[in-house]
């Protein structure tokens, strides 16, 4: 997407050219993914006055070749740089300074690189890729709308199976499932956090029978790379009236925290507001508010403490505050929301407290 | 795991100390996995002559607490490097000389390392801890035995209810949703590419209907962190002649592949048997012969063409011969073979053609 609006980028770093590259297939690199949609082995090129192209190995030329850039050269087997450079030099494309993304290049990377590209000066990018993907297009929020609506279906399905689960792993297991069995992806491994668990907010389901009391789902799906990102709390058993009282408190302030965005509200305000709101229990609230969603289930802006983001059109980023107490129980209650002139929730799944 | 076997490797690089991290929740650093048991956020420092230490932010510190490191600090949020420093400094340990996995380390996190540790040497220790992790201990040998023996009863159990799967998608939900039920983890996501779609070894199964033709199904579990990968390619509607002789053709040669591994071989030799096997095949055969399989799907050792590595025993890799023929069809067969004096497949289903 948008590999024309990556070209000013190169022209503000007065870079000639840019390189990304991703060399382990269990990997992605999602720059390379965003701009190119090739999300296998290999490295996207991108001239400043020149077509973009791709170097792949052979055995991944043909599903190169389905990707949005339309050039493909095939590369010797882990000769990457060395690849590249013999392109370049054969196509005549300038590369006296690169523009490469270090957020993404590792050292040992770099030390082929330099082996090839020996003189050439370097520009970091990795910014000014995160800056581009923080605003979404049209069709990037239609994506994204998408990805919301199939995993506030396939959540809220499963809550309503849940009594059919015995275990964590079965709850996580049947998200995965309803959303493989379509064609989508899952945007990161669902949580399903029982009891205690669920005072670990990255807590990974176990084969161990649901404990009673509140139970984290956090879940998301991918939509034609595009993640979504939903968390619901519900409860097992006989529920205490604090535990009410914690959840409704907790959601309330949910409620409140998205009604405060507004164009260019700081982020590290909305983060304020509800630490502030949480009283005595801020200490238990030991994340971030949020963060933008796109091809990455974590981007810009970041809605924490120390952030410098500030709220903009086309932003599209969850809002995510939770309490948790070590080895007693958690709560997390999450949407993922797009800003346009107002706040939309886009995951709409029902929030008010579920006692099974 | 060989926290303590990685010690000498310090000693080796006349390094103080050896500082391993990971900067974001949806990607994991193997290393730091493999030695701690940690999957999450954070850092892992091993001093020379001092117990190793966690570095992790506050929401991970239950999570980090439950790993093989037993002392965990909490550091700022986003300040690892500063939090490292400032506890090294203040528990006086030496830093030197510090070794990190630079396959392992990118240009911007090495930026702030170095504005913590400004005069320290650095040492690469990528290559030592793969070399490490090459060799499995009897543990990981029962682990990935397990493991093996998982990811064939999953597979098996797909193929035998093959029929009832309408689309590539189901197919591979199917064998997610079995792996994950009894809170095992995937290696990898699972391929199914039916008909054409089997020339693109890392076709992603789409939500189109099963074509006719060879099926590639290739799969992998992880138990207790320990990955197996198998891949059995079946046979959807009536066969040809031709295609049955390839089929067994490529069989044959995994099985004679097989039986050449013996103590020393060159990895190499390997490669080149089958390559030299295929024959007229050899241009289809558009990569390796296998990898290493460990915690991470992909390590030492390589079975490619350039590969320096032998076989050795404890050794754990793949024997994945395949043909690709683009836009018609592929065929793969690959084990996971553990070698001890002699080869010992892991992987046991049956590899006669299945024709359904």
């Amino acid at each position: 997407m948008r590999i024309n609006e990556f070209k000013p980028i190169l022209e503000k770093k007065r870079a000639d050219i840019a390189v990304f590259y991703n060399s382990d297939s269990s990997k992605q690199n999602a720059n390379m993914l965003y701009f190119s949609g090739y999300k296998g082995v290999g490295a996207l090129v991108v001239p400043k006055s020149k077509p973009a192209f791709l170097v792949a190995p052979q055995m991944e030329i043909e599903r190169a070749g389905k990707s949005m850039v339309k050039k493909v050269y095939s590369m010797e087997k882990k000769k990457f740089f060395e690849s590249i450079c013999k392109i370049i030099k054969k196509s005549k494309i300038k590369s006296r300074t690169i523009a490469i993304d270090k957020n993404n290049f590792t050292l040992n990377s770099y030390r082929h690189f330099r082996k090839q590209f020996k003189k050439a000066k370097t520009r970091d990018i990795s910014f000014d890729c995160a800056k581009l993907r923080e605003i979404k297009t049209e069709k990037e929020v239609q994506f994204l709308k998408k990805s919301c609506a199939f995993a506030d279906k396939i959540l809220q399905k499963a809550i309503r199976n849940f009594k059919s689960f015995k275990t964590e792993s079965e709850a996580a297991a049947f998200l995965e499932y309803e959303t493989k069995k379509i064609g989508l992806e899952l945007s990161f491994n669902p949580i399903v956090a029982s009891g205690s668990n669920g005072s670990m907010p990255h807590h990974e389901p176990a084969n161990i029978k649901i404990k009673k009391g509140f139970c984290v789902m956090d879940f998301g799906v991918k939509y034609r790379g595009y993640c979504s990102d939903i968390t619901r709390t519900i409860y097992v058993g006989k529920i205490s009236k604090k535990e009410k009282d914690i959840y409704n408190m907790l959601l309330s302030i949910q409620k409140n925290s998205i009604n405060q965005i507004k164009t260019s509200k700081k982020c590290s305000e909305l983060y304020d507001f509800v630490n502030k709101s949480l009283g005595k229990y801020q200490k238990n609230f030991t994340h971030g508010l949020g963060h933008g969603v796109g091809v990455e289930i974590h981007e810009l802006p970041n809605l924490t403490l120390n952030s410098k983001d500030r709220i903009k059109n086309n932003m599209v980023f969850t809002i995510e505050p939770g309490v948790y107490f070590p080895k007693r129980f958690g709560i997390r209650i999450e949407d993922t929301v797009l800003f346009k002139n107002k706040p939309i929730v886009l995951t709409k799944a029902s929030k008010d407290l579920l006692i099974i």
